[in-house]
């Protein structure tokens, strides 16, 4: 033991250890408001079980600006586990509890009738109450020990750590600092419903990030950027736990309009505008979408003519419908990223975006310049969407962001890429990093959704089974495990599929792996959004009427997110890019070794490999089997597979029929929907069983695979019809998967509160009445 | 021809013609608002081609005070028709046109190069503008013509109204006259963030329907009321087009408060409350739900202890959260009918209701009663609930609403119901009610958000097959057809069943089918509140981000439909009364015959009806086969009764092996959830097919059974997986079906316009910016 700590031992008599787990689990928790602190140091001041000495020691340790040094701290966390290995559960339940035991064990314990008195007991639990700490928090102390766990409602906080631990990964710094961040009580949710007020609170709020140092992650050290793009989607993903409206903002601000300048501009563009934007000095809009092109990128139709003579780029909006629409930040920001086509001697080389001062200083508008407010939305009413409108509006001819296309000196329009639908889709790369951030702010809200949920449903008792016996726990329903828990599995399963996703993004920096990057982003965003909106839904309906009062979060939680499954690209749209591009990868072979030589080996590869199978597996019905890692993972994949084979068998006999592509296309787009959806289902797959690989064998890995196994089963049986109808399985085998569902749900069941409290998700941010403890 | 129309027809000069087309139409919709007719008059004084004579005359036909008489009508309607006969599609494109073609064959016509001045035609057509007339509407005069109809967004207008009058069949003239009264100024929708202006609003919106006698329908005509129950329901199912709010403000004071007094009250309680209700004289609140139980009403807390000295009742909450809560009307009523648990001699005989005063005239809470906001909502902040708390509230005798349970003059408690348990179920079943209400709601709201995703979705263009030529019409994607054709199928499918439901409702004044009516209520209740709740969001996302905008109806619709799951009993909990009901039916013949008997009969009938249709259908992919009728509703009726019997055999199979039988119905409770469900969807197809079956031969019957097929077949797919498990279906026939599914979704394409039309939902009542014509 260092010097220091056995110097600092010896002062701990025991009036001040019978404190010592209450400041521990409050310093632990950084959660000393200047209130609390006021209230703490009153309420010592009257302990009559505390000397004079006990209460200046103690007085020291609640002064918000005099934390307990490291020392400090391992002191106080080994003189806690010196002194509790021989308590038993019960003594240990409590904070207040445990210190009076331990209090025992200091030196000159005496006068044992002041201790055991009533109001001793509860003049502590007032102290620890007024910190805002729960009992259940006193297990994070104690490694090694728990407080008594009730299977039904009690968390075991050790393991829901541990997993935390997992989940969070290489973010966990990261998200920490966010998280403690938002705690503060200048975050606390309010409700405006004026949107004049609560987008000037956002934007207060966004800019108390960028004082705090958040805003810079995503950008290049030399410009004041901290260069770490994975940890500014961990950032967002965070913020998603909070109010999506300040999410939303930020994203805007620094992903599409700082991304635009960083992604599409060069080094002048850099080395001008990132600082102020990173600073909130510089606010910006990201004006791409129009009314009448939102999905279609391409075919927007605002103009920017160059101007040989002035050497600058002159803008316009054709028509009303051209306007730019939904754009946030409209209403705060002085600057535009415009996409436009861009004319140089009359002919068009496709979208480009430029740099448009819209507002002056005064944030009066600049001549050509309108803009209209969007008004009230279903959610996300703390951003300022907002319509703009531009005629003859001339910019300079730097401002073009000139990455991947300019204007020489000569006037001739000159790019780095030759071919006009590369550039185009290069250009739009950009999008990929919103894409990742909206699937992971999606799975956010589905994680506060079921952590509510889970939590009240373990609470809530309704119908008892027999007269003058104490009503069930809705969680214990059958229907109620099967409203929630596949979604805490799917849940669970996208959070690693995500996470891996926004990694590879980030080391991604040569582009290398950008299309199969982009591929999985576009999945992964639809059915990670898709899935958050179900989850709300269900959530806030296993509330009941609790869960329709905006008091218990769901009303926002459902209304921003609401936007989600349509914003950074439609998702019905975004699967059909993500079958394309199957299909496209699926070509390129063709073009390799032939159309037929490819056709026959697939579909030998699928019959074979299936016909294998058939004779030992079809009615497989053993519960071992049906838990197989191996089973699964073959079945997702054998889906997958000949759903790319059937369509493309279909869209050649269609072209062999000399039908146009697009209407062959036409004719398969439920079917390449179908595929789509079996390709994230078999990533999120892959990307979860590669994630609990990597772990250690125990509790923690254990939770994981039961979530695996239910995510696994569950997709299995939500295409049941196709695996029967595909004579994959037999009725006896989807009976068989059905029954295990509904076992699995028995295991999953008393750890229920454990798999939610592991997302980590502070009460604070639940925000959720129905859930706050004490 | 009568005299009076041929006297009338004379007066028809070619300048009165050249208008007649455009005033029928105004007047036929009645929207001739004060300011429309202002400016339509000082239009008409200006008109060059028109004589004075033709002035006057028209004039006095654009006072609201001064409506056409039916003979005047006649004779217009007549005269377009006689004139119009010879004219081709495109003079009668426009009413404009029209109204120009028919004056060429009045009277005295000349001076053809002022007709044909392009001015002549703008300014009629200024004055349908201004009357708010759209083109579309002048189909209507010209029965058996057609304004020339493009497939993909035009309207079969008469087809449309004969549709319309098949759906609104007995309740024609009610919702005619709520819509037309909905389309009034006064009732237009306004953005009322702040809860409490909005309370008000709504307030004042329900005072206006009470003195248009909107709020008598379903009570008795000697106290007042019209004795019109199922016009009473069809006014709220009407007012469901509108806002929600006011939709359940409405059912709260007249459908729960009201209904309270009528159906537990007796004649002293009609007498002295039933008028000033209806009048909103006395504003009143229906204080069921607790804090603590909701669903289980049985197991609420308050109580009423008689106390017979005084011959009162004392009211209690007994603690905190036994409060009542969600209370609607709880902040504007002067009065509750509160349910407490009656307690007599210190014995306790179950939930009764209360009428006890809470307000003074004053407004001021009365002595002992506590109530406190709900606060802000997801939705339906028009209306007020509230939370409630009883002190020793005293109450006198008479306030019991005393039909199924009383206290006698010396002071014993006398019941015409002896058993508890069937006098609770009797004294519930008021909310049977409520109950086909939401449903219905819950209808018209899915009706609301497909006709906007419809006619946005037919105007919307994204992404061209080629470059240079027109963009693709959304609406023309099979995945967008994928997307709302098969819900629009179970809207219309539903739309029957819940119709019937109401009429029977009606019909049964007498109680005698009551039980039977409670449970499709409850089934069809939970069902089209889920079915509404899933078409909404769908609709929503269709739109995309125009969805996301308040000005485009899905924030409100959304917010304010998604407590429908939730209120008059939770979906899932009314799902398992449904599955009860069936299995009590199922073991009354157990009763009656013995259980061996019976178990065996219904197997025997499951499984021989099975293999009867065994060897010919499971693999029949022929396309007559897959659209008959007969193969659905016996597919439909085979999963029922097999999920019925297999149900029942575990139940008994559990109870053999001695499990306790609420155990017993935990482990099936997902079994009889899918059985209640294949219930309902079978109780629907029935209805449906009843209601078509009924109606003559042509254009509106082939567009049923078109919705029919949809239906039938996207219930069949849904459950496809339950089918080929059960051997029911091979692969290749489920495969067939799906490939029926995508040729239907082309049959309905050209009619989707017409499909949606026929919901007869106004313009106004929409209110969404993004579907507004001209």
């Amino acid at each position: 033991m260092p010097n220091t700590i056995l110097q600092e031992s010896s002062k701990l008599t025991p009036g001040i250890l019978s404190l010592i787990p209450t400041l521990y689990v409050g310093w632990a928790d950084s959660i000393l408001s200047p209130s609390e602190i006021e209230f703490v140091q009153s309420k010592i001041k009257e302990l009559d079980f505390l000397t004079e000495d006990d209460k200046a020691y103690l007085l020291k340790y609640t002064d918000p600006r005099n934390p307990p040094s490291d020392e400090v701290f391992k002191t106080w966390k080994l003189a806690i586990q010196r002194h509790s290995t021989t308590l038993n559960a019960e003594d240990i339940a409590s904070l207040e509890s445990l210190g009076l035991e331990i209090a025992k064990k200091g030196i000159g314990y005496q006068n044992e009738a002041l201790w055991k008195a009533p109001q001793t007991k509860q003049a502590i639990r007032d102290i620890r109450k007024s910190l805002g700490i729960q009992n259940r928090d006193g297990a994070r102390i104690l490694p090694g020990h728990l407080v008594k766990v009730n299977p039904h409602t009690d968390i075991n906080i050790v393991l829901a750590k541990e997993m935390q631990e997992h989940l969070d990964g290489d973010y966990k710094e990261i998200g920490d600092k966010i998280k403690k961040l938002l705690r503060d009580p200048f975050f606390a949710y309010k409700t405006l419903r004026n949107k004049d007020e609560y987008r000037d609170h956002v934007l207060e709020q966004l800019k108390t990030l960028a004082r705090q140092g958040l805003t810079s992650y995503s950008f290049p050290t030399e410009y004041g950027g901290q260069n770490k793009p994975g940890d500014h989607i961990a950032i967002f993903e965070n913020l998603a736990y909070h109010d999506l409206s300040l999410t939303v903002k930020y994203g805007v601000q620094l992903g599409l309009f700082g991304g635009a300048i960083q992604g599409l501009g060069t080094e002048s563009h850099h080395r001008k505008y990132l600082k102020p934007m990173m600073d909130m000095d510089l606010l910006g809009c990201f004006a791409m979408t129009e009314t009448n092109h939102g999905s279609n990128v391409k075919g927007l139709e605002t103009v920017a003519v160059y101007d040989h003579a002035s050497e600058s780029y002159i803008i316009n909006t054709p028509h009303e419908k051209a306007g730019k629409e939904y754009i946030g930040n409209a209403m705060h920001c002085t600057m535009a990223a415009v996409f436009a086509q861009l004319i140089v001697d009359g002919k068009s080389h496709g979208v480009h975006a430029f740099l448009v001062e819209v507002r002056d200083k005064d944030h009066n508008l600049l001549p050509g310049v309108r803009i209209e407010d969007n008004g009230y939305k279903m959610g996300l009413n703390g951003v300022d969407n907002g319509r703009l409108w531009f005629q003859n509006v001339s910019i300079p001819k730097e401002n073009l962001l000139n990455k991947y296309g300019d204007v020489d000196d000569n006037g001739q329009y000159t790019s780095p890429i030759e071919n006009p639908n590369k550039r185009f889709f290069t250009m739009l790369g950009a999008l990929v990093t919103g894409r990742v951030s909206v699937g992971l702010a999606g799975n956010s809200a589905a994680k506060t959704a079921l952590s509510i949920a889970t939590k009240y449903g373990s609470q809530r008792r309704q119908f008892a089974s027999k007269d003058g016996i104490e009503e069930t726990i809705i969680l214990d329903y059958p229907t109620h495990q099967d409203r929630l828990f596949p979604l805490l599995a799917k849940t669970y399963a996208l959070h690693f599929a995500l996470q891996k996703l926004n990694t590879d993004l980030a080391a991604d920096s040569d582009h290398k792996d950008r299309r199969k990057i982009e591929t999985k982003a576009a999945g992964l965003k639809a059915i990670a959004t898709w899935h958050a909106t179900h989850t709300i839904q269900e959530c806030r309906e296993a509330c009941g009427g609790k869960g329709y009062l905006a008091e218990n979060r769901f009303t926002d939680l459902k209304a921003d997110s609401d936007i989600f499954t349509t914003f950074e690209g439609d998702n019905t749209v975004l699967l059909q890019l993500v079958a394309k591009g199957l299909l496209t990868e699926f070509k390129k072979s063709f073009h390799d070794e032939g159309v037929k030589a490819v056709m026959k080996y697939i579909g030998a590869q699928v019959s074979q490999k299936f016909s294998e199978y058939n004779f030992t597996a079809t009615r497989n019905t053993n519960i071992e089997h049906l838990r197989d890692r191996d089973f699964h993972l073959e079945a997702f994949r054998y889906r997958e597979k000949k759903l790319l084979y059937t369509v493309s068998q279909r869209m050649q006999g269609y072209i062999k029929k000399r039908i146009d592509s697009n209407q062959a296309f036409l004719k398969c787009q439920i079917h390449f929907l179908e595929l789509a959806k079996a390709y994230v289902d078999r990533l999120v797959l892959r990307n979860y069983v590669a994630a609990i690989d990597k772990m250690p064998e125990g509790d923690a890995k254990d939770s994981f695979n039961l979530m695996c196994d239910l995510y696994a089963v569950d997709t299995l049986l939500n295409n049941k019809g196709w695996f029967l109808e595909n004579d994959y399985m037999e009725g006896s085998k989807t009976k068989a998967l059905r029954r295990l569902k509904q076992k699995l749900y028995q295991e999953v069941r008393p750890r229920a509160n454990t798999l939610v409290e592991a997302f980590g998700i502070p009460e604070e941010l639940l925000g959720a009445k129905i859930v706050l403890y004490n």
